[in-house]
């Protein structure tokens, strides 16, 4: 079919045709994380949202360069730009080379993010791997004098960038706004206003991570990196760039600031923002004790979770709301999230053993293009979902013989679940580990034995075997085909 | 015990008692891959070898900093040092931007590493990630005066750094036979000697990647890399220095003239080399088609293996020569390693159902005295299993009431085994998989079915269901304490 993506462009404040700048290449930034800690629940969103819009346009035969970036420097302790820097103190307190904390939790981010089936991007560039283009940048900024020096480190020029552009076109704020809302806060002496950011910022002496520049021994301000490894491996402008909702402003304002002070034009055609997440109905935050980590819902470690969760039930349980929705964590709701997807994986396995009918009386071949359709609009996952719930009852109704599909429908629902299941939602099935070829031989055997005892109609040995089964949670029914077994919840 | 572990040092030719520079810490830098393709079988050597130097110093209580580059750029192409770039030769093949290599052949790298059970390095420097204190470090060498431009590229002076220091104290190489052997080869003009090397490439303009500097728009040179990554994140003096004796010249000898040049004292304390591998008595290369990588290796799909080899055969299988020895891969020998970890395995495993006495005939601890000897000894992994496989000979004895082991014994044993193999020569129980929960589950099951039939007189069934177990590679003994099973290979 003839797809007609439209994607909510935050800079519009509308959905917007897909049209790439150079088809059939599609450059696509999204802000990785910060390791200086464990990924937590809110790290899964973005990560899983933006996996699906990667996986989604490579399915439509784009060549998708998907660069996520590692922030392993500059990423200060307030929005103040005056605070530690985040992976600096971990690395203090534990007594160990930045670079250490860095490796760690960049290696647990991946680890996450595999259970998570989430696939690598293109390119994962890392801020501190990136001065040299950050210093550039800069240069570039202050020729065309958007930035001034104060005491060694250099600061964005808000105001006066604002007088010729437009510092708040994405956010919607108002340069009047800030200017009474933006508290004075301590170490701000050196700028000329509140709301002035950091591009370049000078090493007091303990700083361990610091580099030479033109204009002090020193570090990049957070905002640049996005903007410096963007145009490097993207180019000027490009095609799509992602974050989280937290990073509009002041984060990816200062991105189009920066890029415009540099080369004065935008440095991306469509934003896109992923909503928050709650848990329980609060914002997640340390003073609520409720920061969960990823690790600790894998694992059910953490004292608001009643049971561990497998990386696809989080997955899933994503993909039923829309990116664009805030979404509430809970354990019915995981419990809920898991039995849909388990729905729907039955279904699928349904499908090796349907009976078949020489005419139908249901048309399925109509699922494809309503997933199709949820798809081309902004990415619409839930209602996809809607309507394979819908596709896996008439699966069920045909497996009971209240309704009838062809053998030809059968091979297109094995085809188009497999693709959209597999490829496009990234799921996995979750018991394929138990399904080991150990287990099945096995298994195999075990029914051999039952069936040999029913031959000798010795029943009691049979049903001894079923309900010895059933004791270990494997459901044996006997079926005209002979006897099928599965695992039960 | 009081360790006193000694190193093969390659530059005094002989084996060392080591004496850290600041202990408990220890410095240690390897050289990682160029990740312009897959690892192959060569590349498993160092990195199991130095994951064991890794492993058994924290084992000792150091607290080891283990660096391991990756090498992103500025590997050139042959040793005249005007070559093409090796990744971005590839990266034109394929029409990828340069740093998409990199992720894609980085990634498959790390998997191999998991796969061999490699431990992570505490810090993975990429060169392309440290331009700025590559730049510096030759700064340091240019005002040294041991540096001279030529064209917008800088080489190393290595006939005026000879005239002070020695070009050759690592490898043993004389400048003077040096100049006999090196031809001059196209694109030297400008270099003074054909063996001084760049530290500074001015690039041509289809050349990809590049940064700025001081001297031209280019890039670094690949013996500086190491050395501005080993003294950033390791101090201008370090401990160990480790990678493959193909990298003993000109690389490693080049890192020693660089920081001499740079600093006026050698960098490293102990510099370790492990030896090469051939297949089946071959040097590996290209033209003679026994270029194996790890996932060949892993699958079995390479023409020269009769069998897929699980990653535990291939590490056990390292261990079993010494790092300093070559080592031949051939299926014969890889397929003796796969049956010898197997025998240690079985040993450990035994040690859960072994027969206790009161008073023991043979002392058992003498082993663990015997295997630390070993690997204070250069780490000598051969000589520790030999010594493995005695005691696992002496185990199985025991089980046959052939010696006797106090029940203190069996436990000492266990917990010497446990540190051994797991901890120290970094193996896995291959065979972990299997014994998950629902096959001991099942298996308890078909015995208990047996167990009934057995109580009934019912011997047909019972003698059927160790038939049917049979078939699937699963052996039922009969014990005093019951029925025991297991996987036969």
């Amino acid at each position: 079919m003839e797809h007609q993506l439209h994607i909510y462009n935050t800079l519009m404040r509308k959905k917007e045709l897909f049209e790439p700048i150079a088809p059939p290449h599609v450059g696509m930034y999204v802000c990785g994380p910060t390791v200086y800690g464990d990924a937590h629940l809110g790290h899964a969103r973005p990560a899983v949202s933006f996996d699906i819009v990667f996986r989604y346009l490579k399915h439509l035969g784009y060549k998708v360069r998907y660069v996520r970036n590692i922030t392993d420097v500059g990423h200060l302790e307030n929005d103040a730009d005056d605070g530690e820097d985040k992976i600096q103190k971990k690395a203090r307190i534990e007594q160990l080379e930045p670079m250490e904390v860095v490796k760690y939790f960049t290696d647990r981010y991946h680890q996450n993010m595999d259970a998570l089936n989430v696939l690598h991007p293109s390119i994962e560039p890392t801020a501190s791997g990136h001065i040299i283009e950050q210093i550039e940048l800069i240069k570039k900024i202050v020729k065309n004098g958007y930035a001034y020096q104060s005491n060694g480190s250099l600061y964005f020029d808000v105001v006066k960038y604002n007088k010729k552009y437009n510092y708040g076109k994405l956010s919607g704020r108002r340069i009047e706004e800030l200017k009474q809302n933006t508290r004075e806060l301590a170490g701000q002496v050196e700028k000329k206003s509140s709301f002035d950011f950091a591009l370049w910022k000078k090493a007091d002496p303990k700083h361990i991570m610091h580099w030479p520049s033109p204009w002090s021994e020193g570090f990049p301000g957070w905002h640049l990196e996005c903007s410096a490894m963007g145009r490097k491996y993207l180019g000027d402008t490009f095609d799509i760039h992602g974050g989280g909702m937290d990073l509009l402003f002041p984060h990816h304002e200062s991105e189009i600031a920066q890029a415009n002070a540099a080369s004065s034009h935008d440095p991306v055609k469509y934003w896109m923002h992923n909503n928050m997440i709650t848990i329980n109905g609060q914002k997640m935050g340390k003073s609520l004790c409720n920061f969960i980590t990823l690790y600790e819902v894998f694992n059910g470690t953490h004292a608001l979770l009643t049971q561990a969760y497998n990386p696809m039930t989080i997955r899933f349980f994503i993909l039923q709301a829309h990116y664009r929705s805030t979404l509430d964590f809970s354990n019915d709701a995981l419990k809920a999230a898991e039995k849909g997807m388990a729905r729907l994986f039955d279904a699928y396995h349904l499908l090796n053993e349907l009976p078949v009918a020489d005419n139908a009386t249901v048309d399925v071949k109509v699922f494809e293009q309503k997933c199709y359709e949820a798809l081309d609009d902004d990415f619409n996952t839930p209602v996809a979902i809607a309507h394979l719930f819908e596709l896996s009852k008439i699966i069920n109704q045909v497996n009971i013989r209240q309704q009838k599909l062809t053998k030809e429908d059968v091979y297109f629902l094995k085809y188009f679940l497999k693709t959209f299941l597999f490829d496009i939602l990234g799921l996995q099935n979750v018991e394929q580990t138990d399904n080991s070829e150990i287990v099945v031989n096995l298994m195999q055997t075990i029914l051999n034995i039952r069936k040999e005892a029913k031959i000798k109609k010795d029943f009691e040995t049979a049903d001894h075997i079923r309900n010895e089964l059933a004791n270990i949670h494997i459901v044996v029914k006997d079926t005209k085909e002979g006897p099928k077994w599965s695992f039960t919840k």
